[in-house]
């Protein structure tokens, strides 16, 4: 049986990857992270479908955490579609990017997004950047069951 | 001229309310807190009408903290009417609320809030979640200009 995803992490950088990943960890607050690096992925795994035939809707994710610029599908395409389908809209997502531009930040959110950071530059900043953002959308915010 | 209003509390339970404005205050979060204590006295602040007619939306505010019990219109009206609202959609509204309840967490996110926390029970709990949400949403997350 699939073991619960708690957060999607669709990030096509390396070294941003490895960074969220490494704080999330380190800060013990996830378990299960599953990392897709295109748009197209993560829709087959939140649609269950192509590689991701076998699993199920319950088995989550409990957040989402998206980068905007990404291969084959970009993020505002993949958000468009979460926050449009009736079973995903409820799940939390957060935009990480790197990107300040107000037109970002306006399209996001009259997308549906729920909240929107901007990548910190420096190890230190990232780290405890996603720390926070691990403690607010896993420890303190309430999704449905 | 107004001062730009950084939160905006909609909370009619003086307790909660001075325990928020304790938090917010504790950890300087926040300079400028407009508080109303009914869905009415919301909306006529955010539409700048009734007892608000002075002031302008560009004077906020950057985020909503939102219970939902309420006198005269409940939270989840005065949610709907924020996020039909092309000027106030994209100000992120936080649920705040002692109700855990499936149905009202689903409501709310399906009326476009960002979050949904539940009221802590006790002053050190119920400080620090204030705290917490007070530095995730003024100090890490983006708005539109």
């Amino acid at each position: 049986m699939a073991k619960a995803v708690e957060i999607l992490l669709v990030e096509d950088n390396p070294s941003d990857e490895e960074l969220t990943l490494h704080a999330l960890r380190k800060y013990n607050l996830v378990n299960e992270i599953q990392v897709v690096r295109d748009g197209a992925e993560a829709l087959d795994f939140l649609f269950c479908r192509g590689a991701y035939v076998g699993r199920t809707r319950e088995d989550g994710p409990r957040m989402i955490l998206l980068d905007l610029k990404l291969p084959k599908i970009d993020g505002m395409e993949v958000l468009r579609q979460i926050k449009a389908d009736e079973g995903l809209r409820r799940i939390p997502v957060v935009v990480l990017t790197s990107s300040n531009h107000e037109t970002d930040i306006v399209e996001t959110y009259d997308l549906g997004a729920n909240s929107y950071i901007v990548k910190p530059v420096g190890f230190d900043r990232f780290t405890e950047t996603v720390r926070q953002l691990g403690m607010y959308w896993l420890l303190l915010n309430e999704t449905p069951d």
